[in-house]
């Protein structure tokens, strides 16, 4: 499909963008080129699309059901035993809510971590986004349950071409208090032969600290790398816990880490995302929303805010993670950490697009689109969202959302009757 | 103005509002009264209206003119500087901007401390909110300043008149540093004599406690209490470096706080709102957005989730500052510190009335409404705006919202280019 969008803002500059097929072809001050779909680009910005680095997609079931509780109490009385009745319908419903809130957000691209693969790769696929899809992996240090998930994730890395190009298998070991040595050491040698990412929570809480010293007798980051699992592929979600050999051990295997603020503060961990050490050090890290059991809004930009402010605040330093800084972690970034290419709208790549607008109260005066972005605004200011070359959301209409939003909801409410 | 909303979800119930001069008369099931104005309140639930607490409306000039910057410079080289400069016009324009902005996030209400006292009384009134406008007092403990201050706040406090019912003038003495004892004490008088709220920045940094404790040998409480102008006509704006014995105080003299998550961490203040003792303690608060320049955004619904998430991850404790208190918070406990009387939607009550729009993603599935709109929504959810038994927003639409934006951004540039 060849989309021309015409009198956009890129850059400070009016501009017209030619896409054919995903590539940016042309950006001019008037693109002659013939095109299946013209976009009106006026009083809109296009941007890069923003990428969720971790969520668990079809928890939006679990939205609003169970909050300001004990993380035990929570997850014991009320999230696991909705969980263990999940159906594949049920996580497909719960993640085409997801695909939609995202797409509203300007998100055409997300890393999951959940029951029922095919069901998220599915919603990804026919939503048109592109879903990074891992299924979660515990075995709880009991061998037949490794075997099983061993052979259950080598199924699914076969049927994953179904889902192409939508779809990449990713792996998916829950954590280190979840998932043996001898599991994760087969998804070592798997990943490293079938170039797949492993995705994994690390470092969130103290409590998986303190399990891993007594098991292991080294920090969660040091078991990993005694296990030989860092490498440029793993990327590591939360990272909250972390000292300073920890991050140089991060920084040698050219690991990433996911940055997510919200769920952090809602779960009430202990420590903070140790941003100016990640940060000197160099590692590269993104966003994530997490599910919507512990943020219950998967909006990057919201998400963006937190970060950038809790660095400032963490750090005693109000400069720190400025506007544009925190803009790229969450496209230029995350794209690096996901083998996207270069995120950038420039002629030859093929970064997804989404068109702001920019007549909105909270993003006047016009001093800086970054700051405004960044600082003053939602998702709602997302217009319009391409993807790999495809138009998903115009005038902030997505087809078939109505449908979408029922069937969600008669899923989560026949769950808790269950 | 006789104001019917029919079948709207209220108290989880689908009921029918009927309205007449701000005082809501009847709630049942079908309300057969006649009214000069429907609204269908079909897929939308009616709320109590946001109030903010503290802010310096017309900063929105401002708005991502200068971020991440060290506070001082950002005072000394690119705030002073333009506010010196500012206009009475030029005020105008940035508060008609502010209001449509709050307008736009369900708040009807908002207390005010800013140069060109009747700018913003002006705009308020024309925009139909409820404004309690301060002008900033700042003597630096020149008797000359404080004298002219003193005639500038009895001339305002006579033609405050003319903007009634809209607007009602309030003391803005800005801080401890920057205004004497004198003038202080001549406030606590006035304020006494003619009922008049005391709207002051306090305990915001570390900085301002040993200014206090260098010129008085007391924390900026103790001062305070020490001058006589504790009361439950005092709203403290920040309350971040408090301690047991200041808290105590403040409890014993019936004062307020007004708690500014994100300006706090924006501006990355030393300490935390200390939350868990405040409400140990039964100290009154609400929440404010705090001016453009420190938060950027009007939108107190973002502003309840900082607040929420910030109370549990410094307490570390996920059940701190629940949901429905939050919203209580940011309502119910506003209108009380403002003498707004009783903010709940019930027959003889006349608080202002938001209908918000269920028929978002990110509100479904609709297990509670507290969590979703704390925890996933923002401002955009507001669909219609009642404030005074007026319809101030209907479908996101706030009449002359074109002219205000152009108006503001044409002042704002030409401010800086001055």
């Amino acid at each position: 499909m060849r989309i021309l969008i015409q009198n956009v803002l890129l850059d400070g500059r009016t501009r017209d963008i030619f896409i054919d097929d995903g590539i940016v072809m042309e950006i001019s001050e008037k693109c002659l080129q013939k095109a299946d779909k013209i976009i009106s680009g006026k009083n809109k910005a296009a941007l890069p699309a923003f990428i969720n680095g971790h969520t668990h997609a079809a928890m939006t079931l679990f939205r609003g059901y169970a909050d300001d509780m004990p993380l035990k109490t929570w997850l014991e009385e009320k999230i696991w035993p909705l969980e263990a009745a999940l159906t594949e319908e049920d996580v497909y419903w719960g993640a085409k809510l997801a695909c939609l809130e995202m797409i509203k957000n300007g998100i055409t691209v997300f890393s999951d971590m959940y029951w029922q693969w095919e069901a998220t790769a599915k919603a990804a696929m026919e939503m048109g986004m592109r879903g990074f899809v891992s299924a979660v992996f515990i075995d709880m240090f009991d061998g037949r349950k490794s075997m099983e998930q061993i052979e259950h994730n080598i199924h699914l890395f076969e049927i994953a071409k179904k889902y192409e190009p939508h779809v990449t298998f990713t792996f998916g070991p829950h954590a280190i208090y979840t998932v043996s040595r001898e599991s994760l050491e087969w998804m070592r040698e798997f990943s490293v032969k079938e170039d797949i990412l492993i995705h994994m929570h690390l470092a969130e809480t103290e409590e998986e600290t303190a399990f891993s010293r007594e098991k292991y007798g080294l920090s969660p980051v040091e078991f990993l790398d005694s296990v030989g699992v860092l490498s440029n592929r793993f990327i590591g979600c939360h990272g909250c816990v972390l000292d300073e050999k920890d991050c140089s051990i991060l920084k040698k295997r050219d690991s990433s880490l996911v940055h997510m603020p919200v769920s952090n503060l809602k779960l009430a961990v202990e420590r903070m995302f140790p941003y100016s050490l990640i940060q000197e050090k160099g590692i590269p890290f993104c966003f994530g929303t997490d599910g919507c059991a512990s943020n219950n809004h998967l909006d990057l930009i919201e998400t963006m805010k937190f970060a950038s402010l809790l660095a400032k605040f963490s750090t005693h330093d109000p400069t720190m993670m400025a506007a544009r800084e925190t803009f790229d972690l969450a496209t230029k970034s995350a794209a690096g950490i996901f083998g996207l290419g270069d995120w950038e709208i420039k002629v030859g790549n093929s970064p997804d697009i989404i068109l702001v607008d920019l007549a909105r109260p909270e993003l006047m005066p016009d001093f800086d689109l970054y700051s405004n972005l960044v600082y003053a605004s939602n998702g709602y200011i997302v217009d319009t969202v391409i993807c790999m070359g495809k138009v998903l959301m115009e005038n902030r209409q997505v087809p078939g959302e109505d449908e979408i939003l029922k069937n969600a909801v008669k899923t989560a409410k026949a769950l808790v009757r269950r």
